[in-house]
């Protein structure tokens, strides 16, 4: 029953020498186990099971011995976050040996691989200064309803009572929610170092879930609900309530996968409101949204590009001296040519700054990465 | 993907008419479903699954239709909070229809049965001004590591920048962790109602897990370790970094079943850092802790109850003098008889407020009753 966010004091910065039980197990939990070739041994005590087995990546049968207990072992896993599920008797359940994080749509278990020799940078430290991360409940008009957004305030923010500081909304991905910075990102952690180093600028971090209907209505709102939501009820709520810098220079918006779409589509449809904008494993959606394998995607045809989100690129000077950053990044191995679009925006003029977190996938590591790097470029102008 | 805290808005307090799907369930999920009669009914499409059962105090098996869907309805449940499992495959496990809790010592699914008369008292209001939720990060000497608590601000905390506020420390139960009174418990909420009523003094609420072990200790600390990480590092954390008053007025323990234990072992044993004590669902335990059948608890023996924590029982008018509340409550369905230890400690002088929530058992809405009832008393001398 020790708590998550200690846990990750466990992530050793080392090689791995020896098995060692994932920093995300409950207290005393021995399994899943990370081995020192990043295989990982699940065990579970099940003796009148028929059958179980892991799914991570692949699907992997246990194998039960004479107490009952069920165990298999994977091949080497990348670097990083990995959700995974167990499976019995056809269904697909959270292991109970795990903390627990809300992705995959549903409350899912996960392990971390350690080995990133860059581990310290999301691993609290005894001398640095801690933030604070609230859960705050607003109303939302737009969506008829209460609404949680998790906001971090820098350690200087109840010190200091008198400073106002620049805001960046910053968003989950896909099947994931507003937890998901704060308890597989380690968001504060990560700007809590930033900030005792001097690397970033003190800010205010304001999470939300894209989940949004519009009052009244059956079924998903889908974006735009959410994006009014933004616009309408949250920001508003945060500048009335938070010493918040409130001008566009100091309101930026970033996202992860499905969240950098939402962060594309808010920080570049809005240029009246932010000023800096962030994808991480994501792409500037333009026109309909193509999977691999369904065509080029929009910003790859000059016309759509230059017409998109009310002609924002069409002067690329403009862009240039209007945006103070426009950032994006990817892991090295999950496939997606953010590479490409940074290309492509550079080809027609427009400055972005493109990073790549080497060895991992489309997963937290990544994403814990491209924070690190975006918030060290974020409100320097 | 609906957030937690909004969900509680759906608690009516109006009787249930028809089948309604549970306050917890994931957004867009039917199932749960509560019932007119409070019976509950559970749904999980497994096509391949050869047995699937529900949990939920006794088992029920349930049955599969020609589209591999499973269902089976429970007998009628008490209001409130109940922890459940699906069993498959001889394991139980979290259904991935519903949020998830920490408690049963692993994350569990849960389900809620409307209808109590009084659900307004936590339930989220929009002319309510919200206080504040954080999560906060400290090295603890005693078990070197960091640890994590949960502070409830007030609204207030953040306008009145000079005022400073008294200080409730409040404990989960056993297999429950730090975030109990926040997901379950609702505290913010019903602290939120009753301030803005003018019920409740304005006051800081912080939650500590109780499970600790001392640096460089194997195996479990036990409560001991607990109790010098609360006194040695986290109280004097939450006064050196939050604007509390700090004298032994303005401090106060409660807790919940076995919290109710590390509550009066805080409290009672240390008259110089708390003048208030509360105990929801749990007793004095005074020498060994007998569970039920195993002879009477130690507080009946007038020896052990004169002589404990030092005696401070032994002077009655100085002890209703010294402490401002002793405060007691349960749920009238538990069986637990804190009535009885109530009228104990009367009939040896020693003043104490009994409460018993109705219609309750050892669950969340006898404990969020509580709180409400127990607030209400505090800090008011």
């Amino acid at each position: 029953m020790k708590k998550l966010i200690l846990l990750i004091t466990a992530i050793s910065a080392c090689t791995v020498m020896n098995a060692q039980p994932s920093a995300y197990n409950l207290s005393e939990r021995e399994f899943p186990k990370v081995n020192p070739d990043k295989s990982v041994t699940f065990s579970v005590s099940a003796p009148n099971a028929k059958a179980l087995s892991v799914e991570l990546g692949g699907s992997y049968p246990m194998t039960k011995d004479e107490q009952g207990v069920w165990t298999a072992t994977t091949k080497p896993q990348v670097d990083g976050f990995h959700y995974y599920s167990l499976s019995a008797g056809g269904v697909q359940f959270a292991d109970p040996s795990t903390y627990t994080f809300f992705g995959m749509s549903r409350y899912a278990s996960a392990v971390e691989i350690p080995g990133a020799a860059d581990a310290a940078f999301y691993t609290p430290k005894k001398d640095v200064a801690q933030g604070a991360v609230r859960s705050v409940t607003f109303y939302s008009d737009v969506c008829g309803e209460y609404r949680r957004a998790w906001v971090y305030t820098p350690a200087e923010y109840s010190t200091n009572s008198k400073n106002r500081y620049p805001v960046l909304y910053l968003q989950h991905g896909g099947g994931e929610d507003e937890t998901g910075w704060l308890y597989q990102g380690f968001m504060d952690v990560i700007l809590d170092n930033l900030i005792a180093e001097g690397k970033a600028e003190p800010m205010i971090i304001v999470c939300n879930c894209n989940a949004c209907n519009y009052a009244g209505q059956e079924g998903r709102g889908g974006d735009e609900a959410f994006y009014d939501m933004m616009l309408k009820d949250c920001i508003p709520f945060i500048d009335s309530n938070f010493r918040t810098l409130s001008d566009r220079d100091h309101r930026a918006v970033a996202g992860l996968s499905w969240g950098a779409k939402n962060a594309y589509d808010l920080g570049l449809g809005h240029p009246e409101l932010f000023s800096a904008v962030a994808g991480f494993s994501g792409i500037i959606v333009i026109g309909e949204f193509r999977r691999a394998g369904g065509g080029a995607p929009g910003y790859m045809n000059d016309d759509e590009l230059l017409t998109a989100f009310n002609g924002v690129f069409a002067d690329p000077e403009k862009f240039n001296k209007d945006y103070h950053l426009l950032w994006m990044g990817n892991g090295s191995v999950e496939g997606n040519n953010i590479q490409g679009m940074h290309e492509k925006l550079a080809s027609k003029g427009i400055n972005s700054v493109f990073y790549q977190s080497e060895g991992t996938a489309h997963e937290w590591l990544t994403w814990r990465r491209c924070l690190y790097e975006f918030s060290q470029k974020l409100f320097k102008f």
